[in-house]
């Protein structure tokens, strides 16, 4: 047996009890919202087929996926000249079986496999981690968890108005008020690559655009020309990707500047479709914007796209999605259009962490511990144990006589907001004693007391 | 990109939304219980380092753990020479990186590189899922969930009792009513072989007990005498494999076959503990039962062993642990006992199914589609959606005109209990026309009488 100091790999993560239990905030704030709109929950194995992942990632996905050993003799299949053509052929020899990458793939896959069974349009969202791997680096994991919803069989601009909803209800009730859902639609993109002059060359278009952000606008008009974009549609870019303002302002001026694009007069057309849409609900924080620079690399969007941006803090998108045409055409069944999006859970953690977002209530899960005083005081407390849990509480008895200090250094590591104290005294007079580890206050009460106490603490 | 017919891997499962719903039941159910008694959530990482898991589980255990390829070059640390060793020395020089194979060993590594932040007794359950390279069958699946929960830290019998309590409560609140907690002591297995004049021969013992209920006490004294114990260790055994009775009645009988082993004593003296412990408490509908032919094959027992019986189905265990004395050990932390048990979250979900115990409350997610008959009605929908959200009701709007056959067809698949039916005449009067679908009546009601209707149901 190996008695090295153990350790995990690089890029994954132990995630201790204080840690799980805000995670778990956020995964139930998700799931809630997710099951009030009617999307129901799916899980995929881990482990998918090779097959299955190899060629929906471009090649430097197909280079991050984790590949699992055949088990058994992994070399019976491999002759001499196997090894000689090097790693990369050789992989499909040694290897059938990969961890999953997105869970986009996965839900396409399962969508194929199940087609007769599924009632469409199928509203499912699906909350596991995935692996890439990716170098490490801080925020940059190699397992992580993605927590995506999507709708595929409809063509109605309801789903990417209740897309909307959905992040406007997930982030409010997390308590955030200060974000922006930028929309935009790759009709609008073609439109204006059309407008410029570079009619179907939006793809190199969105990939230059989508660096806005990062690299400023003077080193995307130098990529542009680097792909051949002629100075003339570099020029007449610019004022485009400078629009802004309201979105009753935008459109009048994109009808006009993509009146003779059909793509962009689609992408206008579903947009005020969804836009009307939004008009009967009532949003609670969120601000809506309309950004024609927004991209999104992702390839297989064919309609409209989403990014979600925090405002007053310091980070990426926290959520994002869009439309796609063809989603499980990589598998045979073209034609069932799809829209989706998903949660950033690991950044959505950093934002409620800098802004103190995390209910203290959220992170209590035992309320309580009886000391151990001696064999008398434990002894009387089993019943008080048994009558507390009957009636819902979370309750511990430390489980051996040991000094105070240790018992209430212990409650509060694991977080216990309250330490019952039953020593001779207590026994005698039934009137236990309730410390609230927040305040230090102590009081004596009877056990019935206690039980209101603390059925009241748990639904402040 | 690959256009053929995907799958699964074999002995890997999808899970649909009806299934999903089920499984999450059951893991709530025993979450709460956990959480109830004091147990505190850890996930780790799905991949650990090859060198942790190696040589825990035994040489057929390391062939059963699936190993990762390293990504990029796998090659690159590969000589000629090593390529003539065959697969098994390979493998670590291709894989630096493997799938947990259960929960036990990464929560000891978890503790053992967290030992100074740890209050101790560290209560800690794990709810995740864990491969094996084992040859799928009927039952026995590639990928599975374990549920544990564990005390390390402390030798108190309290700890036993709490998990014959926990067991109890998560069964009897599936609805479980007819099920045995069989209980051991490694001590009395000790004492038993020093007994039948075996002493120290107690694993060979174990391994040969723990086939009694399979092949039948021949063939178990047929194993015996091939690992040469003696034909009077294998007669006096007889007798020792045929006690039965209460509790009450056993004890005593024990105390005189092992008044002279010190393991034997030990073990009955924690038995004792134990169940002066449980007499403090209300067992709802467990049998508890002492049997000295429980074994449980795992070699890191040293106290306690636990398994479960359902009795009106055939089914083999559906839960089961004991204490281990040495557990952090193989990762060079001595002297620390611990006690833990998990459940069998796969037998449990056939066990309730073949009994019909899932509530049906807990296979609703969406409890009401707004049927969409066309733009007028969808028109109307939307505030009503809103309104049905925000008073907690998952609801949906079909999100296109279609025919009434075909949304029913789907609220059907959908198990939504309810359809709201908005035609002409009801946007007209303001009563709204809602179907049960399970009765199939309907009924014309103003918008904030169904919210009262479906608010009844949902905490039905």
């Amino acid at each position: 047996m190996s008695q090295d100091k153990p350790s995990i790999p690089k890029g994954t993560r132990d995630f201790g009890p204080a840690t799980v239990v805000k995670r778990n905030y956020i995964f139930s704030v998700i799931k809630r919202t997710f099951e009030k709109f009617g999307f129901l929950p799916l899980e995929t194995p881990a482990m998918e087929n090779l097959s299955v992942l190899t060629g929906k990632y471009g090649d430097e996905g197909d280079q991050l996926i984790f590949k699992i050993l055949n088990s058994g003799d992994f070399l019976s299949k491999v002759s001499a000249q196997d090894l000689e053509q090097g790693y990369k052929p050789l992989t499909r020899k040694v290897s059938e079986k990969a961890l999953r990458y997105d869970l986009t793939v996965p839900f396409a896959r399962f969508v194929v496999m199940n087609r007769n069974e599924i009632a469409f349009p199928f509203k499912r969202y699906q909350i596991q981690p995935v692996w890439r791997a990716d170098r490490p680096q801080r925020g940059r994991y190699r397992e992580f968890y993605q927590c995506d919803a999507d709708v595929v069989g409809t063509n109605s601009l309801l789903c990417e108005a209740e897309i909307i909803l959905m992040i406007d209800e997930v982030l409010s009730t997390l308590g955030l008020d200060d974000f922006t859902i930028k929309f935009n639609h790759r009709g609008l993109l073609a439109g204006i690559a059309e407008a410029i002059g570079a009619k179907g060359r939006e793809a190199d278009l969105c990939v230059a655009i989508d660096k806005l952000d990062k690299i400023g606008q003077d080193a995307v008009n130098d990529e542009l020309r680097q792909k051949n974009f002629s100075e003339e549609s570099v020029n007449s870019l610019r004022p485009i990707l400078n629009l802004a303002g309201n979105i009753s302002d935008l459109l009048p001026q994109l009808d006009t500047l993509l009146q003779d694009s059909e793509e962009g007069k689609r992408g206008l057309q579903d947009i005020r479709s969804m836009l009307s849409f939004l008009e009967s609900f009532t949003i609670n924080k969120a601000k809506i914007q309309l950004d024609v620079t927004l991209a999104r690399g992702l390839s297989y969007y064919t309609g409209c796209i989403f990014e979600v941006k925090v405002n007053n803090v310091q980070m990426g998108s926290i959520s994002g999605g869009g439309r796609y045409d063809n989603l499980t055409g990589m598998f045979g069944l073209p034609g069932v259009s799809g829209v989706g999006f998903s949660f950033g859970v690991d950044r959505i953690f950093d934002v409620l962490e800098e802004l103190n977002l995390f209910p203290k209530e959220s992170q209590t899960i035992t309320q309580l511990l009886i000391a151990n005083f001696d064999e008398a005081s434990m002894r009387y407390a089993l019943p008080v144990l048994q009558t507390l849990r009957a009636a819902g509480i979370s309750a511990e008895l430390y489980p051996e006589s040991a000094k105070l200090k240790k018992q209430m250094a212990y409650a509060d590591q694991k977080r216990i907001p309250n330490v019952l104290l039953i020593g001779s005294e207590e026994i005698e007079s039934g009137l236990l004693n309730l410390r609230n580890m927040r305040t230090g206050q102590q009081e004596k009460l009877p056990l019935a007391q206690i039980l209101e106490v603390l059925q009241n603490n748990a639904t402040v």
